[in-house]
């Protein structure tokens, strides 16, 4: 049994500018050509993934279709619709590329929940905006109608926003927990899982939240007893003064580090602060813990020589 | 470990008269209610479904929204979707019925690819309907794109039409199989699973067909060895003479008798008549198979009293 990895995957992995689904498979081939590296080094591989633009895109078609022969539905089950076609690509991507190199081994897509608390304090302050833009009236008319929270999102109109609530917990943890001890290849929690919340008799609720993905992925990879989690972005390196003149490559940090440049507001909220807490997180959580912030080009690196951005206790 | 059944799911047990996803999540609700009892009679439950209205309304939200930044997925992609839906509800209402009776059971839904022959004549003649109706004139224009192959449909305009092959295999069998084995119930193969051709060296292309779910699910039953093969349909028995004078039940029937009866053209090409020959298939392919068409309110009575039209060899 080789070293069980989580690897989150960033939206450039699946769809860089070009969201036909020819074009979204084609990126994911290329994806799945860097990942296998990773089981021909012996590496047990769970593989997560983001699913923004997709959702956002099928959200928006089904506004636009939206009738009472075809009515819209609510964010849980478009979640869920991501997590199969997103899946269906990695899965039949990595088949391919393990095929191609007489590689014997199976690939599974697990459709996920991810568990939320419903006294998370995300659902009293939605702030994840989705789907289209209204006008202030449109809005008000839809508050009305009772379809959820609208908020003016930076000048450019009012939209939708949803709870984005910390994952408690995967619902289908068993199933992906054997499945990699069996040494197959894991695709689950994709877009960070579908939400749902446990009522106190057990039963599960799907509720319209949106689940940081990297949150998700290091929930997962912590209930998995991963020793390595590594989070695939569109940069090299975490930087601190990113952008500047003293710009500063981070290659090996520890949380203690990390936790100093938080607190100097190193890392922007919407896209590296998410990664590094998440990393933190993972790291926290287990004896000899590693999380890995690099790029999908980097893999190969990564694997002989150890770049990318290496979080240690 | 119990009996391994396979059980397909017909379209009413999804989705009743109402398209909402609230709607479909309590029918399936109330069929997740149903099929719970087999597991409390001991069965290993494995589960298909077919997809036919909701590929459809999602098909239309793709063509009321297409635009570059928002364009149609082809029909592999979207069959992708729907198996993460409706997989999630079906999990999620099995999970939550298991989690009333204290039962400590895992349910995973596997996104499943079906391998179909490139040479399945089905392709030279394509004739399942898909997606909304055009005039002749936006027919020609759609085939002129090269948008596939358009025909007149009973006399309603003009629809795409697609190949539906035969199944040639399950691509995800031996992880389906092994959870059945961990004693897991397991979703697979919806709507008919998604359609892949492989090529000589091995690589798995999806591509624009419809496979039946009944020959689907007979494919899965047949790969996994199970011994029971159950299609739930609007009916509580096969009938011959059906809606006539003379109408008769079949209650125990052999496959002799079933080919004399499709030779009489006793069965409905479009609904009852791929049932009868999935059933066929599968009893002929092991020793004891058995392979039941009944409703969904009799699984009950099935279980209790062998109800329902039994097929054996």
């Amino acid at each position: 049994m080789g070293r069980k990895i989580v690897v989150a995957l960033g939206g450039n992995a699946i769809l860089v500018d070009n969201p036909t689904a020819e074009a979204q498979k084609e990126a994911v081939r290329k994806t799945a050509e860097e990942l296998v590296k990773f089981i021909e080094n012996g590496y047990e591989l769970i593989i997560t993934h983001g699913n923004g633009p997709q959702v956002g895109n099928l959200l928006l078609q089904n506004l636009e279709a939206n009738s009472k022969k075809n009515p819209a539905f609510p964010l849980d089950s478009l979640v869920a619709m991501t997590e199969g076609s997103i899946g269906y690509w990695l899965q039949n991507a990595l088949q391919n590329a393990l095929t191609k190199r007489k590689i014997d081994k199976q690939v599974a897509t697990v459709i996920t929940q991810v568990i939320v608390d419903q006294e998370d304090p995300a659902f009293q302050n939605p702030t994840k905006p989705i789907g289209p833009f209204y006008s202030e009236e449109e809005a008000e008319e839809e508050m009305k109608k009772g379809s959820g929270v609208y908020k003016e999102d930076a000048n450019r109109g009012w939209r939708k926003v949803v709870p984005s609530p910390k994952p408690k917990g995967i619902k289908e943890i068993e199933t992906i927990s054997k499945l990699v001890d069996m040494g197959q290849i894991v695709i689950a929690a994709g877009g960070g899982g579908i939400s749902v919340t446990e009522e106190k008799d057990g039963q599960l609720e799907g509720v319209e939240a949106v689940i940081d993905k990297d949150f998700a992925s290091q929930q997962l990879a912590n209930q998995l007893d991963a020793e390595l989690f590594i989070i695939l972005t569109g940069v090299d390196h975490v930087y601190v003064n990113y952008n500047q003149p003293d710009q500063k490559k981070l290659e090996k940090v520890t949380i203690e580090e990390l936790h100093q440049y938080i607190e100097q507001n190193q890392f922007s909220p919407g896209s590296m602060l998410p990664k590094v807490e998440a990393a933190i997180d993972f790291v926290n959580k287990g004896e000899n813990n590693k999380a890995v912030i690099t790029s999908l080009e980097k893999i190969e690196q990564f694997i002989s020589s150890n770049t990318g951005t290496i979080i240690t206790k």
